[in-house]
């Protein structure tokens, strides 16, 4: 991607760890690889209800405004998420749709990829938990929005000693995956 | 608090949990107690070398523009924290200085509250790393910008179950400090 200002929208709902994973390519993108970032959440009657998200800007410049306008990129773990955050994704963006819970993909222009990525966290990784990281792996190998490098050393920063085999698997488990969309 | 936008600055540096602070700030008034809100932390060059923040902003109203541009409220956990965003608070605002280590309050014509945080968190609750969960005890018995019963939710979703006793200590304990004031 050669944009100069990339924006990324986690979407899904509470529990799947959508904050954590935008908490993740964050610092990987202004801490390891060098970039402006702002990482967003937000609360309130509209996150309520079963969709939530988590918005991260990367730019070369500095972030004057940081809300999230049109998404590059959109990942959507959950159908109602898909259905709500694609209006705001740009003509040309990504949909990573996870296809274990998002049976109909909405009309869009943009290019699109699933993957039954919560059925790969279970069945292959052994924990449901890890949609989220593997949805970064995903992203990581198809965008190069980061460096793998970064996001490897953001995800060892987060996590707790005792999950980091669990969570590197599930990584490098979304670059394999990514390979063959 | 009677405005009807508050935005909160959670300063210090990195490794001193303010970006789960924030998410637990946010939280608290977005999911419990019903307003809109945006949680944000910036990444880059900006944020290198030791100072590190995160915002929240409380609405009553739809947020339109999540930049905190002039702080209500400023924690500052170190003295570089609270040099660098001293500049950011609003005339009449708020500083919430941790003096074990700043040590030298900045010219600011707001109210300033000051208290050894990070000491208490050492002697009184046992960990250092729970001076940001005092610091939230501090801020709403301060300020009732969100209610005790939300900030606790949101502190006991946030957290791992063994150290939620820990944690709610330490919130309890900066009520009672805030009390002091």
């Amino acid at each position: 991607m050669n944009k100069e200002r990339k924006e990324i929208c986690l979407s899904g709902s509470g529990g799947q760890g959508l904050i954590l994973a935008g908490i993740i390519l964050a610092e990987a993108a202004g801490v390891y690889d060098g970039f402006e970032v702002a990482q967003t959440q937000s609360y309130g009657p509209e996150a309520r209800g079963g969709a939530s998200r988590s918005e991260v800007i990367i730019s070369k410049e500095k972030i004057d405004y940081p809300k999230v306008i049109k998404s590059d990129i959109l990942l959507a773990l959950t159908q109602q998420s898909c259905d709500k955050y694609i209006k705001n994704v740009s003509e040309d963006g990504i949909l990573l749709a996870d296809s274990t819970n998002v049976l109909k993909i909405p009309s869009f222009s943009g290019k699109v990829y699933q993957h039954h990525i919560t059925d790969d966290a279970i069945k292959v990784i052994g924990n449901k938990l890890v949609a989220n990281i593997i949805s970064l792996g995903i992203i990581v190998q198809l965008t190069d929005i980061v460096t793998k490098e970064a996001i490897k050393k953001a995800l060892m920063n987060r996590i707790p000693v005792r999950v980091k085999e669990l969570n590197i698997k599930a990584l490098e488990h979304g670059f394999e995956v990514a390979k063959k969309l």
